[in-house]
Order: C-alpha cells, then sequence, then structure tokens
C-alpha cells in the first residue's frame, strides 16, 4: 500500500493511495500518527473497502504536505555508497556517519524549497525508511520487521553553511528545504514491484538532465543495519525518519562545483516509489 | 520566576517555585506547552495567587522531570569559551559549531544516567537557554526579548561514539543522558540575583571535586547572538532548548584522558539557577 499525507485547506490528513492520484482520508492527523497505532493496517483496510469518496490531487487546495510533518526524529547517514566512496579512493566505514534534522527541516514533494542567506545549494538524492515500531537496542531482524515503509528524499545541503564549522548540521537543517514523499510504499509493495530488498535505484536531476544514480544495494549500511545501529543509542518510533545518504554526482563534487540557482528545478526519484520535482527559490 | 516540569505519580505538570522545595502546578502538560500561550507570566501570576496547595519535592511519587520533555529542538553550541579555545592556542570561531539533540536525549536534574555500550563517558556542564517565543530570521535584539529563561544542563557525551565518524551526534543523542533543571529562571530573576547579562559561572564536579568551572561572559556566542543566529536557517518556538557550550576540564581533555565510572556523581551548578547531580550507571 502507498500511504502519506495530505493537506485539505490548510488541515492536514493520513490517507492511502487507491491510484491515479487519488487518495483515501484515514482517521489520523497524518502518517506519524496513524503508525502510531498497532492496528494501522486494519484501519487502512477498512478504510479502502468503505466506499469513502477519494479525494483527488487535482483538487483545488489539496497538496500532499510534508509525509512526516511532526516527526520526533530525522536521522541521515551520510557516506554511504560503497561504489562512490571507492571511486574516492576511500575506505569502506566501520561506522555510519550520522547527523539530525527536525520536523521543520522537511517539506512537500511539489513544493518551492524557498533558500536565502546561502550561495551553495546543492542536491542529494536518497532513499528514506518510515519507522512502523518502537526500537530500542534492536537487532537487524527486528529492525527490518520495524520498517513501515520506504520513500523518495533529497537532503538539500546549503554547502557554505555545512562548511563552516566542522559540524555538518548547519547546512542541512534549514526550515521546508528537504523534500520527502510523494508516498510511503509498503515493503511487501516493493517486493511484489521487483525492487526487493535493498536493491532501488535512486536519481536525481537538475533541469531534466539526470545528474546522480545509484543503487541501494550498495549501501555499506542498509536500510535494516542503519535502523539497528541507531536503535543502540537512541529509541526510535513510529512515524521517525532516517535518509540513507546519497550516492555521487551531487554538485558540490563537480569540476567545478555547481550549486542551484533560483528557478532550477530538482527531481528525485526512484522506481516503485515515486518522484520529487521542487523548484528551488533563492530569495 | 522559577519555572518547572514536574512528574507526579507519572503524569507531568508544569509548575512554579515558590520555595523551599515546594512548587505550585500549573493548568499545562509541561513548561514547553506553558510557554506556548502568550499569556504564561499572567497564568502564573494567578495560579501563585491562588493559594493552590504547594507539591513538594519530598513528597513520594514527586520528581522534577526534564525540564521540557517534549522540545521539537535542542541545540547546542561547541567550542564556545573564549579563553578555553585561547588557552589551546585556537583562533576564536567566525560561526558558532551547531549539532542537534532530541528531545529523548533529556533527562532530569536528580536521574541516574543509565549508559550501556561506552567506555568513555565523558562530562559537560552547560548554561541552558530556554526559547519563549516563535523566532524567524531575527536580530539579537528580538533574540535577547525570545529567551524565556535559563537553565542548567550537562551534555554528558560518549567520546568513542562521538569520534567514531567526523559528526558528533551520535555519542551526544544517547536517551536520557543530558540532564537539564531543577528549573528555568526568568531573565529578570537572574539581574535581581545580580547575575546579569551574560556573567553566569558554570562549574562542573565528579565525585565532589571541581572539574570545570567557566564564566558565560567569556562565551564567544552569548545566548542572544546564538538565538539571533540559529533563527536565520530554522524557527525556534516557545520551550525549544538552547545549550550554550562548556568550559574547559572535561574528562577528554585531561592527561591521561579521565571517563566515568559506574557510581560516579557528577554535579552540575550556576549560581542563582540550580544545581544537577546525576549517578552515572554503566550497565
Amino acid at each position: 500500500m502507498k500511504l502519506t499525507t495530505l493537506s485539505i485547506a490548510g488541515t492536514t490528513t493520513a490517507a492511502v493511495g487507491v491510484g491515479h492520484g487519488a487518495f483515501v482520508p484515514l482517521d489520523a492527523p497524518d502518517l506519524g500518527a496513524l503508525l502510531a497505532g498497532s492496528d494501522w493496517r486494519q484501519r487502512v483496510d477498512v478504510a479502502r473497502a468503505s466506499g469513502a469518496a477519494p479525494v483527488r490531487l487535482d483538487e483545488d487546495g489539496v497538496r500532499i504536505g510534508p509525509l512526516v510533518p511532526r516527526a520526533g526524529k530525522v536521522i541521515c547517514c551520510g557516506l554511504n555508497y560503497a561504489d562512490h566512496i571507492t571511486e574516492m579512493g576511500r575506505d569502506l566505514p566501520e561506522y555510519p556517519t550520522l547527523f539530525a534534522k527536525f520536523a521543520d527541516t522537511l517539506t512537500g514533494p511539489a513544493d518551492d524549497i524557498a533558500v536565502s542567506a546561502s550561495a551553495q545549494v546543492d542536491w542529494e538524492a536518497e532513499l528514506g525508511v518510515v519507522v512502523g515500531r518502537t526500537l530500542t537496542d534492536a537487532d537487524e531482524t527486528e529492525a527490518e520487521a520495524a520498517i513501515a515503509g520506504y520513500t523518495v528524499a533529497n537532503d538539500i545541503s546549503m554547502r557554505d553553511w555545512q562548511r563552516r564549522t566542522l559540524q555538518w548540521f548547519q547546512g542541512k537543517a534549514f526550515d521546508a528545504t528537504t523534500p520527502v514523499g510523494p508516498v510511503m510504499v509498503t515493503p511487501e509493495e516493493v517486493e511484489s514491484t521487483r525492487f526487493a530488498g535493498d536493491g532501488f535505484t535512486v536519481r536525481g536531476y537538475v533541469n531534466g538532465d539526470l545528474v546522480q544514480e545509484g543503487r541501494t544495494r550498495t549501501l555499506v549500511f542498509g536500510p535494516a543495519r542503519l535502523l539497528s545501529y541507531i536503535s543502540r543509542f537512541t529509541t526510535l518510533r513510529p512515524g521517525d525518519l532516517v535518509l540513507t545518504g546519497t550516492p555521487g554526482g551531487v554538485g558540490m563534487g563537480m569540476e567545478p562545483p555547481r550549486f542551484l540557482r533560483d528557478g532550477d528545478v530538482v527531481a528525485t526519484e526512484i522506481d516503485g516509489i515515486g518522484r520529487l520535482e521542487n523548484r528551488v527559490r533563492l530569495t
């Protein structure tokens, strides 16, 4: 199943996709709140069977909001694609490089990304993992079972701010700059569409040109391993979001470096999940 | 006034101190929720004048909970004491080094700090600043006016995890390891007790031995400047917490390095605000 958070006339609601840009609203204010109930799959099934009228994305006042607008934790992994690390001549890391964002950092899959005070806005196409169960000190099997689903994200990064100090956080936590969505796809749906296990292809585009392409089977720390590792120091809860890192091809790595200009369109897609398309506004 | 969050028989409530370990509960589930109402000062005044029976910390089932148990943002500054930076032979930084914690990282002023999986648990005594108003792109004057109050914190750090990668986050975000409190003291109260402006003295003790002592007037980035800087990239909201960095004297800097052992007691105090006393449990 494909789940998301809709914004309808300014109010958010969890919703389940029923195809062709139509969603049936669910009795929860957002996807994270839905996942906090252990019976969420049943509730979705009941709503789908109810015959309730779907909402369409082309209706006035309907948009897809940030997927998990009240996520308690958004944790990101850097330096995680083995092929890119090897290509850069580095050793594979023993531990994941982790940093945090806040829910305020997230934005919707079609929203403009407005940035002021940065001249080095860069892209990072990523697979996102939504947590479906509380996880503390979990092994990889438990962590795998706690994955509610997968989504698409772009960890848009303000490289000038990111490199002002040793800690990346300030360049990674600008409000409403990390698009996520458009939906969370549950694991069994992914298997049935042949993108089993870690085998997603993550692509990033700028103004229609392919700039990044990575296969998540080359992740040093795959989704379950990342969730397990994080759960050893902090509790993961339903609706928390973990971003798994970006493959090669970011603007900072180009010769000369390339950064986003006002009006540029960044697209991010993963086959079997969906596509983000966001216009950058430098204000 | 001195405000805090009490836990009474497992339920939290905001409360105002009325002296001698007694607090009058307020009609809000925690300090952050209280501060979210713009009339919080009036509500506190009404509660104090109501003659409601105070709760005492020595009653059964009463403890001070984490000061802001549902803080949306906890943002910390590293490398911020000018005297310590100069003494280490480094240049003063142009930008604050910032990293994030989550509300789950916080714990109460007298709670045990239980840590597993780290052999390098270290202390960092700090002044904390609680945000009282929503701040976006604020100058220092606005930021100063948005400070709800000051508190005491200890950014307990798992140095082995902190140094596994370039990003400190994982060593700084272990659940329930950052004690905060015991109260938030409002700015006018601090002035009246002669600790005006940035002139707090922050002290850290291990098993009764003074190991850290710093004066916040030597902060490179004082409270208002930090809040202003952060508000340029992310919105600060009532109940958010900003930790201002630690002076010299941490265990990692000793020759040889000294880390906390099971049963050690870490105390953290700021004159005019209060004292934390936490026993470390290595499990």
